[in-house]
């Protein structure tokens, strides 16, 4: 593992691929934190950005011309593709990987796709611990592509600096979506497909939202910005309005709080899958568990009751130091 | 709370609705827990139903006319519409419930829909409270109703003792839940819209999955149904399938060890929830956590080295009698 975590530090390739691999497939706990633990102290210098919108919105064809921008300046690029969780609106980002082709024989753009199912409440964990192997690997941008904001697509999301909601006119529901609260995870607002019916007046629609929110004073705030990814048209804007925007969170010391809040959640996720574990072992010490259920089945007790009591036994005895 | 939980017991409507809201908007927990297991020994008379399907499969058209049949043979009814956690396909089921209406005047068909947003992680915890407030109260069948099958989604369904899982032709991506393990959560598989194009091979198709997952015996297991809503054509086949579906798994034992299994997630859900909020508490003396954060960002330590050193010292003192 010591050794792994040499060669990723070193930029090789392979090593990252296989590092990230191990993360996905679920390795023992052991090494994955000695990876994780070891890699820590190198992470910190990647700019991690999260791209998220409905279906259709063409979050993959600004990505790419993100990307050439950012390889244009001779940036480390990494993409890593979170796979929705319904396998009912699933099957875009597949395509979404083979527009990315183009970058995928460039070596300083490193693309990989995480799915989420099978990782049932773990897949932020993994993308997680696949941005910090990418951050200690010398990637200067690490982007975290999602479709949709689901609860996962959410929790995804807050493992970035700077969040792109990519918004088109005509899909119907984008209105909704902004009442629904899905602007409070965007920085930077995209409206994309701008020379397409309706863009200008969900441009006036989405800074009228941000103004409530922003108490009239948005416009420095959130950024709204008109782009044609497939024309080529804004992006020359939107990758300059994004470099400024992260340069002030630098400055007004923004980023600091953000990143200390995903400390905060990424300790306490780790403190309570740990905890979660060791429940289970003593759950299964002399079938306590089946015991139980069968208590609560046969109606002898009510759950509440029955746990209110053995936790009360196994809380008086915490004590953190 | 008891005088609550008396009127709930008498099936009075109001009692029931209020009882709900204060599950949903969130109660005093110890309040929670004596109006929870209060109810706890009335349960268990209800046949509860979980219906799920990708958008336009008809659910709602096919529910009503399943509530129809229900209505028809006396049955007390109540309706959970779960909504989904995506506000970009959300939407839909306002008006599932607006199509309920005709049964909305109907006491003995209780409707109601619970939010997903707002409650994350929650949703199914809510759910199944509800489930025991409707079941305690005497309704014969609970319905859960979701769209799609997200992570959020399935977690409602498994507190089902039957999923129906309604499926149409023609949306393009049916072929992809199929493979995509969708079939995993269904007990009953209706392909609605029968009378569109390719609802045949869809059935077919259905058909050859549940016959490699079952060894070619699927038949007796999983029953395959063609429905048309709208023209009001094969409900009572879906209607008595259902009936002696669910009659099997009483014989058979399987409805006990299903719900044995919601009684096992049950208990461990309320145990880790506690632990966690008790450690909350915990990690709030002294600003405990605002340290540890400051030190793993400054990376004067690696987070799993810090908690392993924590939690060890906690996990110690267990002792789960």
């Amino acid at each position: 593992m010591q050794n792994l975590v040499k060669q990723v530090l070193q930029h090789n390739i392979r090593a990252i691929a296989k590092a990230i691999s191990l993360i996905e497939n679920g390795i023992e706990t052991r090494k994955k934190e000695t990876l994780i633990d070891t890699l820590h102290p190198h992470c910190g210098h990647g700019i991690i950005w999260g791209i998220t919108g409905p279906p259709g919105a063409g979050k993959s064809t600004l990505l790419n011309r993100l990307v050439e921008q950012l390889r244009h300046d001779n940036k480390k690029v990494a993409v890593i593709a979170v796979d929705p969780s319904s396998p009912f609106t699933g099957g875009a980002i597949l395509s979404d990987r083979l527009r990315m082709q183009k970058h995928a024989t460039d070596d300083s753009v490193f693309i990989r796709s995480m799915a989420s199912r099978g990782h049932l409440g773990g897949v932020a964990g993994a993308t997680g611990d696949a941005i910090k192997i990418f951050d200690a690997a010398g990637y200067d941008h690490i982007i975290i592509e999602t479709i949709g904001v689901g609860q996962t697509e959410i929790e995804v999301m807050e493992l970035s600096d700077i969040v792109l909601l990519v918004l088109v006119p005509g899909l119907g529901d984008e209105i909704q979506a902004l009442k629904a609260g899905v602007m409070e995870i965007g920085d930077i607002f995209i409206i994309n497909k701008k020379d397409i019916d309706g863009a200008d007046r969900l441009r006036t629609e989405v800074e009228y939202v941000l103004n409530l929110k922003n108490g009239g004073e948005n416009r420095s705030r959130h950024p709204v910005i008109m782009t044609s990814a497939t024309l080529n048209e804004g992006i020359d804007e939107a990758y300059s309005v994004i470099q400024s925007y992260y340069q002030i969170l630098v400055e007004n010391g923004e980023l600091a709080i953000k990143r200390k809040e995903r400390i905060e959640k990424e300790l306490k996720y780790i403190a309570v899958t740990k905890i979660k574990e060791s429940m289970d072992k003593f759950l299964n010490i002399d079938d306590k568990l089946d015991r139980w259920i069968e208590e609560v089945f046969q109606k002898k007790v009510s759950p509440y009751k029955l746990l209110n009591k053995k936790i009360s036994e196994f809380l008086q005895e915490i004590d953190w130091k």
